[in-house]
């Protein structure tokens, strides 16, 4: 038997699809390019994977494992000469457990089903981000995932007590504890999340889950200058009890797009502010929690914190606000070459960032097709679009950004990850110490590099 | 110059304890046999902390990291040839960042101090456990330590953001990140926190901050059953806005051994219910916190799940409600052979695990002085304490209770660690798997098995 034979011979005829059915499927959302690779295989068991590892860490034989395939920084590129491996069989949901507020799910469940699942059951998964109808589990903890709720409940990794991997000669690590406190020698599990595949796959985890709110309140806010951005998302943070769900900072230019381009001009509030901010909070006192905001956003106001606000009555109104923030078909129009950032910055660092930025661009890209700037402010995690009029200059573009990045202590990806797209720009945001000691652990957990090579870091040894 | 002399020129006079001296001072808290080593390191700086470790690493000169000798654990326990290091020096505090909510700390820093410098700027650091007034922040992160709020804030590894240590080979690793999104390949500081000092030695790091509360309500609760007590937990997690602080069980045993002991019998409720939880709320809105906790658990009362309670009413029968739960001194006398267990369940089955200890002990150990259980519940935390006339089974007894933990996919050590004392027993949580990939990971980053040997996990070769 040939390695595709062997293959198909564990994973079943049902799990094979073969290299030519392939070329008729897209690379992934963005890369609309035919897959080529050997052929993909989906494993119905954490068993299948097992013995599909251990063959293929035999055979030498690179693989790629899928999620979703949706996420921005071309994770699961290959070639016709890597194994592409789908965990979407793996896909099932647990009985959400109300007591211990915990989730067992299998790595192939789609996050949008397990937010389902939750809130049937009166209880939240934390982790939501545009994707959620297609991203996985797996991938979603695989790469760390952050989104809008992050600044309450925390990153992927926060959300995280248990996880069953397989590394790649096959052993299955199940360690699906279901609570908070596990000091049990090495916390394995973090070594699994957020390295992109590339020292292990991750098969299950059992997911920490939170009450569900019974109330939400949406808010926009202008903004005279940053002081005052920091001085409102401080007392929001002081006052609501930890009920606060979403602060999205957008500086003025993206703003003004947005709004023309979506409710053609029709502004919920003034358009020539620095600074707006989307905010969200989620209670559990009903009545009580909206008249507790109104109170605080009118006495921000009054303080002289906020310059102007409107909360949504509606959630028709709640929806409007909230495609000023989401929506970006008309940003991806305008910038032809579009180039997008993903940063993190100290928060103190933030303002003087983006008006480095600006003034790099004016500078040394005249050229520019405009300046889109967005945070998730309580994260200090800031995405940034520009647009070049060729693509000839963008590499030279992302260099100039990431080097005032790593002026400022930035990290140059705060929640999309390495994968290949930024590969190259990794030592921004990383000594040679600790890129060498990544080359360490893959080195000895993958020690053939069959796992995603090539993604996040090089193997210290080519295979 | 012999190896002593040469620490000694990197770390100073000031900086350098010799043997002689060394010998006054008992081992740790815990033990009071005089200390032998080679004698004690104390860098004033990481610069020379990573000297001192490079020379012992060229010198095969295997090193224990010392934080405030207040580990339960034997976690600093060493001999003769063994040197030992202290960061007592490391122990700069920053300023709190109000509007980021973060601080940077030495390793050296006293977690007391630090409280009181985030207490300070209206901040907090959601830390606590008893020894808070000899445990380092170092001690504490490389432990993963635990303790009283973890409920509301998550164990040290949740609260930390940005990280530096320095490896076996003395490369510094310094990433004292400020952000709470960070996706730039792998997480580097999670192999460091709470892997006991055996994979590298933690100098700094840039803590997550919360803000202080300005209220706090403490309540004595008692049930009939440990349905009560889980229905009680969720409605209180549901109700208070992640305002609840603590929710501490103690199981009758032991709470009328306390109150017998500290109170004179003088009961703040009627001792004779299976089940008392202490619970604290901590809020940010003045008076309506006290009226809303009043309320519920007068609600929690009328449906039935709580059959008793006592709302302190001074911050006196505040201290006295927890007086109750948190001394030992009588605990101690009566089990002389103490014998203490700090454990993890899943929620769902810690009153079978309470049952089936009590049912083991009576069976086979008869001759045991009692059962004391208590939990930190939200956390799937439970301490078992009991005790034997003589110290001859005291192995068998810590067995038993690991088998049934085992069985019931517990974790062995739930936020003391293992140290040396733990490690005869890791394989009743880790699989064969799991201790294999740990030994990996302790060849990859100490290769000569310098750091802290012997602990958490044997070397796969000997050095």
């Amino acid at each position: 038997m040939n390695l595709c034979e062997r293959i198909k011979a564990i994973v079943g005829a049902n799990g094979w699809i073969d290299a030519a059915e392939l070329r008729q499927r897209p690379v992934d959302f963005w890369n609309a390019t035919p897959t080529h690779a050997l052929g993909l295989a989906r494993p119905a068991s954490t068993e299948a994977l097992s013995a599909l590892l251990a063959l293929c860490n035999e055979a030498r034989q690179p693989l790629i494992i899928e999620g979703g395939r949706t996420n921005l920084v071309s994770a699961t590129l290959g070639d016709a000469q890597t194994l592409l491996v789908s965990l979407e069989r793996l896909n099932a949901i647990g009985r959400p457990d109300a007591g211990a507020m915990t989730l067992e799910v299998g790595a192939g469940a789609v996050l949008e089903h397990v937010q389902q699942v939750c809130a049937a059951a009166d209880l939240r998964f934390g982790l939501d981000f545009g994707a959620r109808g297609s991203a996985s589990i797996g991938g979603a903890l695989s790469t760390n995932a952050g989104g809008f709720q992050a600044l309450r409940y925390g990153v992927a990794r926060d959300q995280v007590l248990g996880l069953e991997c397989v590394l790649a000669d096959g052993t299955v690590l199940s360690h699906l504890s279901s609570y908070a406190k596990d000091n049990t020698g090495y916390d394995l599990k973090h070594l699994f999340i957020g390295s992109e595949g590339t020292l292990g796959v991750i098969t299950k985890a059992v997911l920490k889950l939170q009450p569900k709110p019974t109330s939400c309140h949406t808010a926009l806010l202008a903004f005279a200058s940053f002081e005052q951005v920091i001085a409102t998302l401080t007392a929001l943070r002081r006052s609501l009890n930890g009920t606060l769900s979403a602060f999205e900072l957008m500086w003025q230019e993206f703003f003004q797009f947005n709004v023309d381009a979506l409710l053609q001009g029709r502004a919920p509030l003034d358009a020539s502010y620095p600074y707006y901010a989307l905010c969200e909070v989620e209670g559990f006192a009903g009545e009580h929690d909206g008249e507790h905001f109104q109170t605080l956003i009118s006495d921000l106001f009054d303080s002289g914190s906020v310059v102007d606000a409107v909360i949504a009555n509606s959630e028709r109104q709640r929806a409007e606000l909230w495609r000023i923030r989401e929506e970006f078909e008309d940003e991806i129009q305008l910038f032809s070459t579009l180039i997008d950032f993903d940063v993190s910055l100290p928060l103190p660092r933030i303002e003087h960032f983006a008006d480095q930025v600006r003034e790099a661009l004016a500078l040394q890209f005249p050229e520019n097709l405009g300046l889109h700037v967005l945070a998730h402010l309580g994260d200090g995690n800031v995405h940034v679009t520009t647009g070049l009029p060729s693509a000839a200059r963008k590499d030279d573009l992302k260099r100039c950004v990431y080097r005032i990045i790593a002026e400022l202590g930035g990290s140059i990806s705060a929640e999309h990850g390495i994968g290949l797209a930024k590969k190259a720009y990794l030592h921004y945001s990383r000594s040679p110490g600790e890129l060498a000691l990544m080359r360490t652990l893959k080195g000895a957990l993958d020690p053939h590099n069959i796992l995603n090579p090539g993604k996040v870091i090089d193997a210290a040894t080519p295979n």
